[in-house]
This record gives structure tokens, C-alpha cells and sequence, in this order.
């Protein structure tokens, strides 16, 4: 096991009527600025649940905070906090908004230059406004993590940040606000919970057992809770599985001590970039590509995983047999698994490859793949 | 799934050469106390580490905290706190100095009247001195919660407190000082661990299967791991598994949304108090008892475990050859399994039925262990 540092300060509450916890959670005296999407909360009844928790609260709005969050959306917040100031932002919605809403807690105070900076070349930030969330979408894990995800449509890029000052202080998970979630979320949610397992778990042996089981945990509640949240969409025991599994998924406990992957979400975020896929989309047509492309050096794990996640014990080509059940799987949740079912074709593939020539990095738990791997990923995901 | 709050602020810092990272952990201008046991920490270089790393801070000594950490003794560390202050308390030992040192922290400012009301009456504490922990023994989880237990000589009583104010700001955990542990402390780590984890497992199906399966795989790895450790004592990632998994044995997570039972630590804490067993003693002679006592109630969950965790999928009483192979295990890790082994009899049982009836309150995920059925599992224990 590799030397490590766990730290995670956020403050879980979890369960239906959780919303009302929300008036003791924010300091009584803090002007709060709640984020959201949208429009969905206003249908579902969130919108009116926050509402009426905070009454006693300052609260400003700022909506329209898309999937794959966009810095010129963003931008338009942190200007409202320049001339309004906040002292506690609340996300309200799904990972998107929590993700948007972690960059702009940290934009607000960023005056060296252009906030988009703190994502494209990682400029240090000393300080950010303190933020929470009501989660909606179990899906990204970011609820419980220090990273967010964001998008520029000016320049079709899409990258990450991580700091540990965009912890939420807390973050509410009430399953009941996921009973309305339309099916193409639902297994977008459960597909990105099982892609962020799969990057700390589908490496090479690390002689890191506990690890490896806890990762299995996860997969297989993910396999067995998903498709029932398909079938039976308002079943609380459901909802309530998914959601902490899609927690813990990303909260940075089963990478300790572990190498990682990320090649997926690594070259899915410019799939997304550039075509507008949902990023869990990208996942779902990549990951099984990486795997096939890497089945030598992932061998050992794609066995473990395919005979305690699905059984298979027998018959030639045990990593292969894993690979394709994973596919399977993919589809039981109604989602697609090829490239070219959403109409891509090879023709941009040169350009993303030279992205990640351009940014001098490798990706993958041994840094195997460069921008020609990138390449032939893409082709085995067509 | 029954609502929850998880909140677990502590900073673990893992792996081999973390002791020197302690400078950075504790603020430099702090008074440090630094508390310790019986001298082992100087025989295996752990005590040099600690002070070479805080060569810069000002640091006062109080050893001799014995295991079961008395009362007593404790109260000689706060009294010489209030008569030179300090500003953190840093515990460099195994959980008995780690739960006795969270005791001194809330002792210290308690002024309303004698600090053993914090047990004995779960008197409130506002506030408690900062502290943090070098570990050198795996077994009790308090690294990463906010739990202590206390014994006290004059009244042979064990009993448990639980305050956010006492999680260690950081814990070290370095597997290297665990390659010295006498194989008794070993194998007790293990079954304490072990046992952590069935009071938050062995009750009946909650529809938590995440909570099931993360449980499980602290449970597989003790079993594959605790007897490697007695063999290979010097083996680095057997001791860091075994670490690791303690750790997050009782650190709450799984314990989430889910019934919990803790009848075998209720009694076992009984026994330590009246005869001087060793912790984890109580908890291997008492815990089949239990599972025995309550069969009926626990025949899901039973089940489950051995087919999960030891492959039992034929043959009669399928719960009973459960309870069989758990008392096998620990007889594998050279520990006695039955309270005749040790020379105890029936004759102090009813003494130990009237604690509890003058406590007024019943054990159990059901509350349904009262007296009565407190000395019918002591009587199947022996």
C-alpha cells in the first residue's frame, strides 16, 4: 500500500424530510446565494422545501447553471458576488450545479487574472466562500469530495480542479428528491458512479484487499440497485442505495493508498467538449474501449472483478468475458455503448489526440497513454 | 435505510516515515503534552521518531496510561494539565492512551464536578483541548472517532463516552511500529476489529446492501490478513491491511442508516471491569454467545455472513455452522474462546445482571437483552 492522507471534513445529512436541517446549518446571520439548474427543483418541490427552511435567511438566487457547467455562465455569478456579496453559497440541483458552484466560491475572491486560470494551468487560490449543497442527481460524488468539472464553451474545453477549500460543509441527501429523475439520468447517474469506481479500482494488484472490496461493494450495489431504480423509480430503499453508493463512489475512500486510472474520464471530457455527449455517456462508450486496449496490463483485476462482480469463473478469455458483461450491463440501463450510435466518427480524433499533446501529460495508472493510445482507444470505442 | 448524519473530520496521515510529518500537524507556538503507556513506544523507536520530529515544540511527558485506561490515573494527567497548560494533547500508543487521553481533553475544562460524570451521567461538555495521535496498535478504532472508554479502579466500572470534540485533529498511522506487537496484542487487534464490525453488521436485514457488503470486506480482510500478521509479523502490507481496515472499522461509515446491536461490548466491558480480561478476551468468549442467545433474530443475517464470508452453502443449521466457523477463527489466532478457559464461573453472573438492571436500559438492536438474558449468554459463554 502506498503512504497516503485521508481528509474529509463534509458533514453528511442524510434521508427524506432532510431539507428542513437546512435552517441549522447555515449561519442564521449569512447572506446566502443559492445556486441552481434548470427549472427541475421548481417542478419537484425542492425549490419549495429550501424556501421554506430558509425563510428566517437572506437568500439571492442565481439559476441556469447547465450540465457540463459553463465558465461564462459561472462568470455571470461570481459577478453578482462582486457586487452583491455572499457569505454562504447553496447549491440546489444536481453535480453540475455543485461543481459550478465550487468554482465560483473560489472565483469570486481570484483577482491575479482570469479565474479560468485556476482550472488551466491549477493557479493556487487562498480562499473561497463557504458552500453547501441539497443534492438531487446521485451521480458525480463531488457532494463529497473537493473537485468540480468545468467547461468553457469559448474554447470547447473542459477541465478539473480540485481544493480542499470547495469541501461543502455540508451536503443534504434526501433520496425522495430523485424519485422524479427522467430514466436517461437515473442511469447516467448510476454508469458515473460505477466509471469513478472503476478509475481507482481497475488498475493492477496493490496488494490492497480492503481496498478492492470496498471497491466491489460499491459495483455491486450500483449493479444490483440500478436497474431497479429503472423499474421502480419512487422505491425509497432504492433511491437511498443509489444515492450513498454514488456517494462514496468519489469521496476519496478507496483511492487510498491505490494507484488510479482516469484515462476515461480523461478523454471523455473532450467527447463532451466537443460533441456535446452527456458525460456519462462518454464513459459508458470509453471505458470498455481503455479496458480492451489495456486488457494485458489490467488482466489481473478485470479477472477479480469479472468473478466477484458477475460470476464468471469458466471458458477462455476471463477479462474478455468481463469486459463484455460490463457492456451489458451498460445497455440493461437503456444506455448506448458505441460511439458511432451517436453518429461520431473517426474524423475528429487527430484533434483530440493533439489536445493531450499539447498538454504534455500522460494518462493511466503506468502514464501508457499518450496521444497515439488516445487514438486507437477511440477507434475500439467506435 | 433509516436517516443519518455522517460528519468525520479527522486527518488521517498513513504509511511508513508519517511520524515525521508531526511538526507540520501541531501548531508551533502549542504547549504539547505528549501521553503515553508502559514503555513499549521506547523499545521500538516510536518514542525517538515522536520527539525528534517535535525537537522544535515545547513539549511535557505523562506516561503509564495503562490499557483499559483508568480513571484514576487519568485524573493525575489533568491535574497536572491545570497546573501547566497545554495547548494539544498528542497520544503516541494504542487506543487505551488514544481513549484516555480524549478523556483528560474533556476533563481538563470541566469544572461543574467530578469529570467521571461525563461517563457516568453523560454530563455535557462544551469544550475540550485539541489533540491528535501516533497509533501503534491496530485494534480499536478510536484513531478516526469520537468515542472513549474508561475504567474506573475504585468502583470496577468500564463505560463509554462519545463527544465530536475528542476526534483527534490528525492521526499517524504508520505500520511499521506495529511489526514489533506481541502476537497477542495482534491477534487481540484483529478480534477487536472484528467484533467492531458485527455489532454494526450481525442484526437483521435493513435493505442497506452497500452497508452489508462495505462490512464484509472488513470482515474478509481481517480473516485473510489477521493470521498472515501472526505469522509475518515484519510483513509491511499485511500490517498496513490489518491497519487500515481497524481504522475503518469503527469509524461510523458503516454504520450508517443501519440497526446496530453492541450486547457483546456491553457485557464484555463487564468482564474487563470485574476479572481483568483483556478487551478483546471478553469480546471472542462473549460474541458466539450472543449470536447462540439470539439466533432466531439474527438467522438472515447469520446466513448471509457465513455464505459470504466463509462460502457455508449446505448442510444443516447453515447460521449454526456460521457461529462454528467465526469461534474456529479465533481459535486460529491462538485466542481462548471460553470464559471456563480463564477460570471464570457463574458465580459473579447475577452481580453483573444487577448492573445492568440498575442502569435501566436493555441491549441489542431490538432492546430486547435485559438481565435475565445478559446471564443466559454468560452461561452459554462459558
Amino acid at each position: 500500500m502506498e503512504n497516503f492522507v485521508y481528509h474529509n471534513p463534509v458533514k453528511l445529512v442524510f434521508g427524506k424530510g432532510s431539507i428542513a436541517q437546512l435552517a441549522n446549518l447555515i449561519p442564521p446571520q449569512a447572506r446566502v446565494l443559492m445556486t441552481c439548474g434548470g427549472g427541475s427543483i421548481r417542478k419537484n418541490g425542492v425549490y419549495d422545501q429550501v424556501k421554506a427552511a430558509l425563510a428566517r435567511h437572506s437568500v439571492a438566487e442565481f439559476g441556469g447553471i447547465e450540465p457540463n457547467p459553463r465558465y461564462e455562465t459561472l462568470m455571470r455569478a461570481v459577478q453578482l458576488c462582486r457586487e452583491q456579496p455572499a457569505d454562504f453559497l447553496l447549491s440546489v440541483g444536481g453535480g453540475s450545479v455543485l461543481d459550478g458552484t465550487k468554482f465560483i466560491a473560489l472565483a469570486i475572491g481570484y483577482s491575479k487574472g482570469d479565474p479560468w486560470e485556476i482550472l488551466s494551468r491549477r493557479a493556487p487560490v487562498a480562499e473561497a466562500i463557504p458552500l453547501g449543497c441539497v443534492l438531487t442527481l446521485p451521480a458525480t460524488g463531488s457532494e463529497m469530495n473537493s473537485f468540480a468539472v468545468i467547461s468553457r464553451e469559448s474554447t470547447h474545453e473542459k477541465l478539473a480542479l480540485e481544493n480542499p477549500l470547495v469541501y461543502p460543509r455540508f451536503s443534504i441527501l434526501d433520496p425522495e428528491t430523485t424519485f422524479t429523475l427522467p430514466d436517461r439520468q437515473t442511469a447516467n447517474g448510476v454508469a458515473d458512479a460505477f466509471a469513478h469506481v472503476m478509475e481507482q479500482y481497475m488498475t493492477f494488484p496493490a496488494d490492497a484487499p480492503l481496498q478492492d472490496r470496498q471497491a466491489e461493494a460499491l459495483l455491486a450495489t450500483l449493479v444490483q440497485e440500478g436497474p431497479k431504480a429503472l423499474r421502480h423509480p419512487r422505491d425509497y430503499a432504492v433511491r437511498a442505495n443509489l444515492m450513498w453508493a454514488a456517494t462514496q463512489a468519489l469521496n476519496g475512500i478507496i483511492a487510498c493508498g491505490v494507484p488510479q486510472d482516469w484515462t476515461t474520464h480523461g478523454i471523455g471530457h473532450e467527447l463532451t467538449a466537443l460533441y456535446g455527449l452527456d458525460h456519462a455517456q462518454t464513459l459508458v462508450a470509453l471505458m470498455p474501449a481503455v479496458w480492451k486496449h489495456q486488457k494485458a496490463a489490467k488482466q489481473a483485476k478485470l479477472i477479480q472483478y469479472g468473478e466477484r462482480i458477475w460470476g464468471i469463473r469458466q471458458g477462455a478469455d476471463l477479462a474478455g468475458q468481463a469486459i463484455d458483461q460490463t457492456e451489458k450491463f451498460f445497455r440493461s440501463l437503456g444506455m448506448k455503448t458505441r460511439l458511432s450510435e451517436y453518429g461520431i466518427g473517426a474524423d475528429r480524433f487527430a484533434e483530440i489526440a493533439d489536445r493531450f499533446a499539447g498538454r504534455g501529460f500522460r494518462l493511466g495508472e503506468h502514464q501508457s497513454i499518450g496521444p497515439r493510445e488516445i487514438v486507437e482507444i477511440l477507434q475500439l470505442a467506435l
